[in-house]
């Protein structure tokens, strides 16, 4: 049994301590919280404290704290050469204080309070700095998913920035559409094939060969009927600029022109 | 039975034909393209014609070929005072010549020829003059989907704007994303699970109530890192223009500043 503290419990630490309660190879032994919280029926039995020299002994230690927060809360624990992890994907190991061994326990979705999530199918990237605690955390990640994956903190930054585009960005412009058809009383249901079609696509595509639309023809006489719908808000200089970056990629100056 | 015939065979011509092909309230009586093409075997069996002049008697004639080809080619039929529509999302419904009676027959969805369409949940958007025409492509449009809605030139170029947000924009996202993993030599396939769950999402919260992300948290020490990341080109552009919008979005600048 692979034994766990949670520190700090958002929705990443409710997430994994529900999925790690699951296991039989992972026992949540205590959930720390700077303010007192009650813990979901889900997770009640778990034991539960707002102080820190009350935490219980364990094998891996994680926090689940916002980014800015996590460099300065571990230095506060009063412990000493424990493993100790965050769980996120811009904070390098480094941050980690000296005290603990320091690792990371990055896994690779966008988690909500109230969504149901399936780990098994979520990369965990994982990250160490000594082999015996890459395997432990392998094993640790192996309770929730297929996809565990050892990767350095450059590494993953990259996969984040990654994933800002393909979650916070796409999900701006799943706000854009939603706000141009609401203004015209318009419901959004009727995009939402299109957009389960386009993140379905590229299960078997890649979005290069995926790419459509006025932008990738360099179709200007749609893109300006488009830019006069838009006005003058960032709406319209969001919708330049990847029109822009879309017609360069594609469509190179020496090729045809707009 | 609804006769119809279609006048051009690509992308849309090909799905929508293969569709009607099993409804028992239309037959296929006819496919004119310009140039000769094979009929794909699911299809092999509907006549074929290059000609003009050869095509024959139909309820409704199914224009689907590239938006600045419609109106000109509407000019050229050789027939009169029959039901036209053409397919597309952005060209009005007057652009079609005045020869015939106009409709428009638009799927909201985007059509490879290589991929499996479930016409079922696909929303078709139709248009017509008079209202015998449009319970005549009420009634071919419910022999695909059930989601069949009356809705005007102006209302479908809004449509087909945010479809452009949430098709054409998103997969360029996705592109972005796929290269800043291939340049670190890492599987685009670690970020299909988030791609999945960001459209999940929106299908039950709103986009903005879904919207997470260091823009939105203003979270200046991550956005920084990304932009030294990625370099000059346009890709930073891109991620500084969404960023700033959903900073402006969500953190108007009399509340918290960046
Ligand atoms: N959300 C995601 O989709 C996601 C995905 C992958 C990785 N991550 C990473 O996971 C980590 C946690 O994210 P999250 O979304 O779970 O955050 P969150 O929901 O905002 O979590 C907030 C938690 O952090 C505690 N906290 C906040 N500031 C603190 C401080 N200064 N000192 C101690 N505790 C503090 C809060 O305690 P109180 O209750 O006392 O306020 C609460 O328990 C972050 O590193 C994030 O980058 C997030
Ligand atoms: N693709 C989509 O995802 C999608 C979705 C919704 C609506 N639409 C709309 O559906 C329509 C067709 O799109 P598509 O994707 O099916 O196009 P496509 O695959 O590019 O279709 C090309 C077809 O148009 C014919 N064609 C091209 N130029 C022509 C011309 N000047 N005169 C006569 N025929 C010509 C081609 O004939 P040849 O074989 O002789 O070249 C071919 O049959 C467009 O209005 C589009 O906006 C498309």
């Amino acid at each position: 049994m692979i034994r766990i503290v949670f520190l700090g419990f958002g929705n990443v630490g409710y997430h994994l301590c529900n999925a790690f309660q699951k296991s039989n190879t992972v026992s949540v032994c205590q959930v720390y919280n700077r303010s007192v919280i009650s813990l979901p029926s889900e997770v009640a039995t778990v034991p539960f404290t707002t102080h820190l020299s009350e935490i219980v002994k364990a094998d891996v230690y994680i926090i689940a704290i916002p980014d800015d927060a996590i460099a300065a809360f571990s230095e506060t624990l009063s412990f000493q050469n424990k493993l100790v992890v965050h769980t996120s994907g811009s904070v390098p190991l480094t941050a980690l204080s000296e005290k603990n061994r320091k690792g990371v326990f990055y896994p690779l979705q966008s988690f909500s309070k109230n969504s149901v999530v399936t780990f098994s199918e979520i990369p965990i990237c994982i990250e160490a700095e000594e082999a015996s605690d890459i395997v432990l955390l392998q094993t640790l990640g192996e309770a929730l998913s297929e996809k565990v994956t050892v990767i350095t903190s450059e590494e993953r930054l990259k996969l984040h920035l990654a994933a800002v585009f393909v979650n916070n960005f796409v999900n701006h412009m799943y706000s854009i559409s939603s706000a141009i058809l609401e203004e015209n009383q318009l419901p959004f249901s009727l995009l939402q094939p299109l957009i389960a079609e386009t993140a379905r696509k590229v299960e078997t595509l890649t979005p290069d060969e995926a790419q459509t639309g006025p932008a990738k023809r360099n179709d200007t006489k749609t893109i300006e009927k488009h830019l006069h719908l838009l006005g003058n808000g960032s709406n319209r200089t969001v919708y330049q600029e990847i029109t822009k970056a879309i017609q360069e990629k594609y469509n190179p100056p020496h090729g045809k022109k707009l």
